[in-house]
């Protein structure tokens, strides 16, 4: 079973938007595992959509399109592939009814009516979050499917409805079963020379490895004749996986952040927390805000960028800053014990030091201290050597702060 | 003129990385005025590179590939193009020594120097950023375009060695003049509809739009025989966008942000900035920070999460906040400035209101209170209703604010 995916837009081609929706497909396909080795991008234009297609009917049995099937007189991928496929459109009334709610207090133009277009015998996939239909249809065996351009409407759109016709209907008949390991502070590169053997004869599971905002994921994806096999197959991958890199591994699971593993961590032992930044400027604070319901475990922070905040809202000791300057255990310990005494929290972490590109009090950039205070135990100090550029420095100190917390 | 591109990689068709690359170079392409209507991505497969080649052939005058020139057994684009084309490839010396420079502390293996090869007779892209050479061949009056995977190396050798022999190598012999208008407030859709004739009707300058992180560009590029008369093109049709849009507009200039502008005019105007964040939790400091030198006009601020947190770092009275409530006038004066008068700063920007998904205090999500606490002139509090989900809302807040400062 091969698939291949064309995706349909102008603005792709004049690079205004990146292509996403294949990223999201693609790895859709990889997990359902139906091979895929072709992607192609074409502009709004009817001939090249046919001769495009004409190509990938050669190399493939399923043609997932993604756009062109809006309102607009340019959006036309549903009328090519008709009028090519000689398949009637019809329009389905439970579409139009929504198109017209969505309308009842601006003038509906006529073309907003094809939205609710699909091919006559084939399948309707609802738009959960839009207007416009996709739809599938299959002849001489070959499966055309055809999605709408906005990720967000694609993405659902395949997950609630295409997704599981893939499943459940001939293309695989398999049990597919899929887990995510969250690492920090070892790159993407040398955590897959790590796994090396395992990812070159992988078969089942299948073993990715991705990296994105400064944490590396690793993707397991079993297939087999029922849940429990499959889920059998990843423990035992899960296992040579952890005794190689578990020291960098923090979470199992899909989308998982320090800053959300922090924010479980907190919620369930009933602690809160603050923050008191120099280098990170407000990123801790943002970051664990970011997760839903941070406000029951975070209180609140001092951003105190100049030495002028720290002297004020900190109540440090001009004297004490100039003696032993920012960037220091002092600066790190005071910092950290003041916010946590102010706000009363059960956890205090503060940040001080050099995010780059210029050197601070002798310190070369990636030179951090920070301090956790606590409640019922004496504060620490750590200093930490962080590589990368100012960017990665203060998002990297975060992370490892909030991993030190929980681990 | 026809261009288009084949990226190259197994990890694009796993769904591992986006194709950033073919949006990259479909934007250079795009500024260049060279036409370009397919983008393919394949796996690390010769054969398929050769028939996607073929194909591409009958349609384009230059080909680019990205990516299948590193070190490894997969990379294969040179080799297979070389093969294909009946051209020798060729060692550089001076790429080679590069190599060895770079390898000198570690093992250097036999398949690291195919880094240094390109097509005979064809032209050498130095990697100003890593070691695997790019390279240009012409056959047949077809141009074959080979350059490294890594979006890093990509975008510096396009830049440096690809795109000067594009503008003054054949392929077109104009000058280009590009400008961006930066515009908040407005969405892209709506943008485009107020700007839909000078789109449409677009010839010289040639007109773009996109959106991204809350801010929506309109990229104007001209081209003709001398720098001063593209400028002149794009003056007059910035006129005409000023007089449409002008009201949105906030700074002209790629790549600016409200942060970005608000930093200059601060430093302009020799004032110094504070914030007391709620809703935002860290988000306008975090932004602020982000630009160089913010430091010379950012001291500090109070992230006041929690009502706990009001009262504390703010000194703020219980018993008002109780009263009047968080998300109100009063306490958005006070936090302004109290935040002020604990920094002395010349100005102080406060946050509170609902970010959402819930109601808080009574009031739909995107309300907002912001105070503009000033050293000479009385405190302004604003509200805003802003729309969105919980992140759009804290962001447009935020660049809602800074640009009320400098407009």
């Amino acid at each position: 079973m091969k698939a291949e995916i064309i995706a349909v837009g102008t603005e792709l081609l004049m690079g205004q938007i990146v292509n996403t929706n294949a990223q999201f497909i693609a790895q859709q396909l990889n997990e359902l595992g139906i091979s895929h080795y072709v992607q192609t991008v074409i502009g709004d234009n009817p001939e090249r959509l046919i001769s495009v297609t004409k190509q990938a009917e050669k190399r493939s049995d399923i043609i997932i399109y993604s756009g062109g099937i809006g309102p607009t007189r340019d959006d036309l991928t549903k009328e090519t592939l008709a009028d090519y496929l000689q398949v009637p459109l019809v329009l389905d009334e439970k579409g139009l009814q929504k198109i017209k709610t969505a309308f009842k207090n601006r003038v509906m133009v006529d073309s907003n009516k094809k939205m609710a277009l699909y091919f006559k015998d084939g399948k309707i996939f609802p738009n959960d979050v839009g207007q416009a239909l996709g739809s599938a249809i299959t002849k001489q065996n070959k499966t055309y499917i055809v999605l709408p351009g906005p990720p967000h409407e694609l993405q659902t759109m395949f997950k609630h409805y295409v997704k599981p016709l893939m499943i459940n209907h001939s293309f695989t008949n398999k049990q597919i079963v899929s887990t995510y390991l969250q690492f920090f502070g070892i790159g993407e590169l040398l955590l897959a020379d790590k796994l090396d053997d395992l990812i070159k004869n992988q078969t089942n599971p299948t073993i990715a490895t991705y990296a994105s905002h400064y944490v590396v994921t690793v993707r397991l994806t079993a297939s087999g004749d029922s849940k429990d096999s499959c889920e059998a197959i990843i423990e035992n991958m899960v296992g040579k996986i952890k005794a190689r890199v578990g020291d960098y591994l923090f979470a199992q699971g899909e989308g998982l952040t320090p800053a959300y593993v922090l924010k479980d961590y907190l919620m369930e032992s009933k602690q809160t927390i603050g923050f008191a930044e120099s280098l990170t400027g407000g990123l801790a604070s943002e970051e664990l805000v970011q997760v839903p319901e941070a406000s029951t475990v975070f209180e609140g922070s001092l951003v105190t960028y100049s030495k002028n905040a720290k002297a004020q809202l900190l109540e440090i000791d001009p004297q004490i800053l100039a003696e032993v300057g920012m960037v220091s255990v002092t600066c790190a310990q005071l910092m950290a014990e003041r916010v946590r005494e102010k706000l009363q929290t059960d956890i205090a972490i503060s940040f001080t030091g050099v995010a780059g590109p210029d050197s601070l009090e002798g310190y070369e950039p990636g030179t951090v201290f920070v301090g956790y205070a606590y409640k019922d135990k004496p504060t620490e100090v750590i200093k930490y050597q962080i590589n990368g550029n100012r960017e990665t420095v203060r998002h990297r100190i975060v992370y490892t702060a909030f991993l030190k917390i929980i681990l």
